[in-house]
């Protein structure tokens, strides 16, 4: 199980004050952090990047890879910023990401033939809403998989991400437990051993305290991780929720179990 | 998902001291602070009780349901405490527990026959060895259920336990994602509700220090309500387990999801 910090935000403060600048420092010193957490991968959350998008983005990829060494995932729906992105990138870059929406798939299709990174699918409906249940999910996972072979991307390129809803949503954690459903039917239902993602943040949006954000995530985590979760995007500098990925990860992991 | 709580414990010095006394207080203390944590029920494990056990089982039992309102479990090995817990109780107590073991299965079942409670039935191996595996828990399942319908007893009644174990084990990792998957395959199996239980405190023995113990706790029980677990057997008196018991059931609950 893989820890995608999700840290790296353009909106926050000093993060978008460090990309107008163009001010390396803030940023290195976050992506040290995260690494130093245990992140396996950074993902670089640049938001639309309305101006100047391609400088902004290859500012922030050549920060992040000259500060640490750890796989980057670029998630913007901007194309010219992704381009940017995965163009000053040395290593494969994941993209993050694509959907059934005809104008995402119709913008990010054509990169994704052009690389060889992952490929994150969202298992959002056509039109951009969340299905309602497990079923909405595996329609769409068949959708998404029937269109990116005859894409000729490779399977094993594809993140699926069956999208984590708010619990404060209406059904919000009957939502959740069919996500679960979802991440261990995935395999079964395509045929081959899929990998799955999952932002562990969506989860608490709404919540009333930042105690409650962390005691759902807490709960939720372990979760995902038996469910058979391959990388979860998190805020890796939580301690308490980076300990219970830990010790997740040691329980599902199928390694030797040591204490740590 | 009920928390039954695995506190009271002969093995527990004051515990011990009390029972020995016929002294209600220590017992009385404990039951209070279990229901005033969230505790849904209560096991009263008393161990083999070799000297007047059935005196020291109707103390126990007189004591926990003058003190609270909470269903009873009786876990012994001992037929007469046994005998003398189920005699004592005003309602309907659990019994914990029978296995295939043939010895323990000619002790217990006639108890179970001639009373109307929950039964726990672990999923163990005729000669009282825990499985190896997933497979070796479905046979024990097949076969318990079997005898207990030969016998009579209501599949309602069961309660089946996939028997947790340490992760210290060599394999420990692996078995205990045996157990989820035992969990969640049983209604299928035996092709009705099926009720589950396990012993959260099992998971850790053998730990090196308390607060290794309290973290892996904490992200296998999570692991466990979203299999569908029944009851989980735990300390409710650590507030950072039960905390996180608290939101998995909120979580997997399938009611309105509140923030708690």
């Amino acid at each position: 199980m893989i820890l995608l910090a999700d840290n790296l935000r353009i909106t926050q403060p000093a993060i978008g004050r460090a990309v107008e600048r163009l001010d390396p420092g803030p940023i290195r010193r976050l992506a040290r952090a995260c690494r130093q957490a245990g992140a396996g991968a950074i993902d670089i959350n640049s938001g639309p990047l309305s101006r100047a998008p391609e400088e902004k983005m290859t500012f922030l990829v050549r920060t992040v890879q000259e500060s640490v060494d750890l796989p980057i995932v670029l998630d913007t729906a901007n194309p010219r910023a992704m381009a940017a992105g995965l163009a000053a990138c040395s290593g494969r870059a994941a993209i993050n990401g694509i959907s059934q929406e005809p104008e995402k798939m119709a913008r990010i299709l054509p990169l994704v033939r052009q690389h060889e990174g992952d490929i994150i699918a969202y298992l959002l409906r056509p039109d951009g809403q969340v299905p309602v249940d497990a079923a909405g999910r595996m329609e769409a996972a068949i959708a998404l998989f029937d269109t990116l072979q005859r894409a000729d991307i490779r399977p094993e390129r594809i993140l699926f991400d069956p999208v984590v809803v708010p619990l404060a949503w209406q059904d919000g954690n009957r939502q959740n437990m069919a996500v679960l459903e979802v991440i261990r039917t995935l395999p079964d239902l395509l045929g081959y051993p899929v990998r799955t993602i999952a932002g562990l943040s969506n989860l608490t949006t709404g919540a009333p305290d930042p105690e409650a954000r962390c005691r759902y995530q807490k709960a939720f985590l372990p979760m995902l991780a038996a469910a058979g979760i391959d990388t979860i995007l998190m805020n890796v500098l939580d301690p308490a929720i980076l300990d219970i990925a830990r010790s997740s990860r040691n329980i599902t992991g199928g390694e030797i179990f040591t204490w740590q």
